[in-house]
C-alpha cells in the first residue's frame, strides 16, 4: 500500500544555489546530502513535514554528476523544475510494484535499487501514469 | 511557516480517467472535486496522507474547462505531467507571501484567491523558484 507522498524530485543546474534558495525563502532543513554514482547524480533532502504513517515528506534537489545521465539529458531538455514524484510504501516495494505492473503500468526496473537514505525504490513508466515518472520508496527500516 | 506539502497539481486531459488511473492503480481516494471558473479548470483531489500540522497531503488532478484557460495552454505545450507544487501555511497566506516577496520572489496574485476546498492560495513566479511553479495554501479554518 502506498502510505504518503514521499517527496517531490526537482532538477536543478546548482544543487548548493537551489538549496539556499528553498532554505533561505521558505525556511526549510537540508537534513541529507548523498550522491547516487549509478543514476548520475546528487541530491540534496530537505525535510518539509511528518506523515502520517510515521515517515516524511521531503523536497528531494538533483543534479547531474556526468554529461551522460538521464537527469542532465533531462534537464537539458526541460530546464530546471519537478522532474519526478516518488510514494512511499507501508511494505515491500516489489510486491507493490509487481501489483501494480498487473495493471498494466510497465515498471522500469527489473529489481529494486538503492535510493535516497537507504532506501529502496524503483520508478513507474511516465507515459502509462500520465505524464509523471513515478518512484515508489521503501524506506530503510 | 510552511508546514506541508499541501498538494502536488497534475495537468490531465481527461479528469475522470485521470482520477480511475490513480484509484484503481494506487488505491487513493477521491475526497474531493470542484470547478474553479476563475481560474478555467475542473479538479479532483485524492488524499494522500495525513500531515504532521494537522492537515493533508493531496494529489489534486486539473483539467481546464475552456481553451483560454493558462492550464490549457500549459497541456498543449508540455503534455500531461507535474504543472505545479503547494505548499501550506501554518498562518495568513498573505503574510506568509509578503515575507517571501521581501526576499526577491514575485507573487503573482495581489492578493489571495479562493483555491480548492475553501482554501486561499497564490502562486509565487516559476522563474524565481528554479523553474518550479509554486503554490502557497492556507487551508479553510
Amino acid at each position: 500500500m502506498l502510505t504518503r507522498i514521499d517527496h517531490i524530485g526537482i532538477a536543478c543546474h546548482d544543487l548548493e544555489a537551489t538549496v539556499a534558495f528553498y532554505r533561505e525563502t521558505y525556511g526549510f532543513t537540508d537534513v541529507h546530502y548523498e550522491t547516487n554514482e549509478e543514476q548520475g547524480v546528487r541530491e540534496a533532502m530537505l525535510r518539509i513535514n511528518e506523515t502520517g504513517d510515521g515517515a516524511a515528506s521531503f523536497i528531494q534537489l538533483i543534479t547531474p554528476i556526468r554529461e551522460d545521465s538521464t537527469v542532465a539529458k533531462w534537464l537539458a531538455k526541460n530546464g530546471e523544475g519537478v522532474h519526478h514524484i516518488a510514494f512511499g510504501t507501508d511494505g515491500d516495494v516489489q510486491d507493490e510494484a509487481d501489483g501494480i505492473a498487473d495493471k498494466g503500468v510497465r515498471v522500469l526496473y527489473d529489481s529494486p535499487r538503492r535510493g535516497s537514505l537507504g532506501s529502496r525504490i524503483t520508478f513507474l513508466h511516465p507515459k502509462d501514469c500520465h505524464g509523471v515518472l513515478t518512484e515508489l520508496v521503501q524506506k530503510s527500516s
